[in-house]
């Protein structure tokens, strides 16, 4: 017997962008967002009834919709709503709304900030998911992108050699990656999601520098434990890190020492860490 | 108390082309493979120990060393060969070895197919995973980036209708996805994974052109639905279908007609559906 | 005293999906299209007045429009259509339209090739610009993105060595790039655009395959000087030849001898060759 | 008769970083170089003969052999140093270096910025060109990918109307554009390249945030005149503004007013704006 197993469907890519015009100053806020849906959907891959089948469209104009009223606070309040009101159809179990927060900051001018006119900075894309059930909300919060590197203080070495390792030991190495970390808060329902978002990322950005590495998953724990210990708030954290490989030039050909000067960084291949770090029982 | 999580890590995007030199003809391989451990890492992260840590610059020299020997059929055959070594190692429980295979043509000449030239074809990427333990081996083979479009027999019509929808019933409507794929073989060791990969992918293109669509949704199970139908090897696939929007143009502005033969495509926003089609109990 | 100097705008990135239903089997065109205009803007620039502005709006609209009546042959006489609607207008000088079109190919079935089902075939665009004046029109016919490789009969010998030089002498190594071409029609008013480009293409994959290469510019000579011989239509053509490298990986260290079968594939640095091939006078 | 017209030839895509450590803290330049060369290569394509080739690895190699020395101040005079390198062989006629700096900002500690870590800012690109002849150096220094937006003070109205027209006018509207922009240098060998950039990027920023744009190109005109008459060393500016179009969403199908707050931003199709502002005579 041939059956439909696990399935949803939704929309992604929804851009919208909106600005608030207050008195003397304009606010941009700049996001990109997806839905997705699960729930009784059978009938319409097995019988082709569409009946239950709320058009990718209309979820797109839902989002639309409802930022003029509701986008008023963090990415994960509007995610909050907009999941609720996708979870109180009949027909779904679970939505998951995901977005991604694009940051634009004032231009500075002669005259201090500008009031309406903004630079898109590239420095990392915020992010949040917030899944909906009968049974409750889980969410998720997040940065992507942050490419950050050390200079100083991360070494490699003690490593197992077998018939295929010609990398050398390294005590003094660049380290760098584009870091994604995504991370669960427990407890309370009011909490400040832009303080503990900025909060968590100062102490990672602090972390990452201060710390002696010895490895990327070593820095992968450091990272992730510090920001347990700093903000009680965060029940788990899970860390991507690609390791953006920077190699040291041979110069000796042309007569040259390399100091651990000159590197050259290559895109392919990479290293890929990943680790989570979370309360125990 | 504060614990390591899951883990993982790996080397990703390592480039292979092989070149097999045959009498009076070449050959083209080209892969980019991933290899990624779990298993006894906790020291590396938590007490910054490399002693278990199998550098991923290794990984990628095993690629290439295993190549000469080990690719001569199937990616299939080549991950297992990989996933094996890997596993192999007392601290590994498991080893994801993910291949991508791009696809080379000879090029057409005047004198028949070139013995030394190729085309790179664009038209999709076969992949594999293979997943190596203690306790056995799991495979999923599959094609990804295979873009297609209905012209005809193609409607989405019947969905519910809510203060947010503005979509128009169609009765006749372009169907276009960037088609991503993987299945699960069951079954025989010994099976031809070039073999089936062909006829699978046959059968997909031919289900997809013949088949009348009242959505996505129900595209999915048909196409999936078939391939488990006509392949018996098949346990199990996943299919993931973004829904290339192409939407009519109004031209009434310049006092013309569109009956469904001017659209424009969008990139964003998009739909997304995912269903797993499997033989049931 | 300031000024402004040449300028021009359009729009770009104007996407097109054509759909002929004719009485058993559809056509699909896709093309993605940009205008360009030059002329009489100063205003515009300098006093901020629009009167002369058509809206690059607008630009887009008229694409759509003119789709149905007059795309029904090449991209070359579709792209004239609109060069030509644009440089009438009093204010404009110069119009500039590009087109790329991507290809579709029916779907193989078991019953022939589909009527009303297309596979997107990423082989290569073809593209074109037209550019029209009140003097005149200049017509470039191309080809974009053609990815090709040679496993034989490909050399890079006898080079200067400087202080810098380290590259070993290469008797036999791959040469793949992913080429780009531009072409000047001479003549004939009439020309079967369609035709042309297709024979061209065919001079230029079979020459590809067939040559002696001992360099990229020696290639690039050799194949535009075969298009020119082969094809009197053909006024001037433009190559643009990233040397994809593929570099010989050392498997010494794992006790193999590579004899030019183990490669790995580089996206950067890369190499860059431009030349013109045309008839002299 | 077919001959060889013009061409040139290099290596693109050469990734260069260097650190250098001082007492106490480390600095980090980021680099992307390019060379090209033209010049007496005319033997190679026509002929085959790869005498005067010198090789692109060759180039790369170059790049990083000269990094340690050379590298000490702005992107312009490593470019100097590079081009005049390259233009001393004989064969070369013109040797073209170009230079993108990407940035690393300290990384902000609760210590203080840190010595030796470092956050990549996507801000945007620093790019320089050098083209050295014997008759002397042409310089462009520019900037790319600065992304700004104006949700104030930005119109377009009063364009012409014509069958094809149906873009409102619009009084308030957003404009937002991925800025690229080059100008040329006049006068003094001693010229403070890096002075000189930071204060023309800071015009520029102010001047497009403090304006009144009735259109891209009225914007082009007045940012690039303002930074002519700011900073007599320069001589011309080339400014090329895609317009990233911010749609007002339709929200009257939900009962909803749009007061200018809610947009969607759309990637295709783009209005495209390019304009040099000079010096005349």
């Amino acid at each position: 017997m041939i059956e439909l197993g696990s399935n949803r469907y939704g929309k992604s890519g929804i851009r919208l962008v909106k600005v608030q015009r207050n008195a003397s100053t304009h606010t941009v806020r700049d996001l990109t967002v997806a839905v997705a849906l699960e729930g009784d959907f059978r009938a319409a891959h097995v019988e082709g009834d569409n009946a239950n089948v709320i058009a990718t469209d209309t979820m797109k104009n839902t989002v639309h919709a409802f930022a003029r009223e509701h986008l008023t606070g963090s990415i994960e309040r509007f995610g909050q709503v907009l999941a609720r009101h996708f979870v109180a159809f009949e027909q779904v179990d679970r939505a998951t709304v995901s977005l991604d927060e694009h940051r634009w900051v004032r231009i500075p001018t002669a005259d201090g900030p500008a009031p309406d006119a903004f630079l898109r900075s590239g420095d990392f894309t915020r992010t949040a998911v917030v899944a909906s059930t009968a049974a409750g909300e889980a969410l998720e919060a997040g940065i992507r992108d942050l490419v950050v590197m050390k200079t100083g203080r991360s070494a490699f070495e003690g490593f197992p050699r077998d018939a295929y390792t010609t990398l050398p030991e390294a005590g003094d190495r660049i380290m760098a990656t584009r870091l994604t970390a995504s991370w669960a808060y427990g407890g309370a329902a009011d909490l400040d999601h832009d303080a503990s978002f900025d909060a968590i990322g100062a102490t990672l950005l602090d972390v990452f520098a201060e710390h002696d590495s010895r490895s990327v998953q070593a820095s992968a724990w450091i990272v992730g434990r510090a920001i347990l210990e700093r903000h009680p708030e965060v029940q788990r954290i899970h860390l991507v890190l690609p390791n953006l490989h920077h190699w040291l030039v041979d110069l000796s050909p042309y007569g040259q020492q390399n100091r651990n000067e000159i590197f050259t960084a290559t895109a392919e291949p990479y290293g890929l860490i990943e680790a989570t770090v979370r309360r125990g029982s």
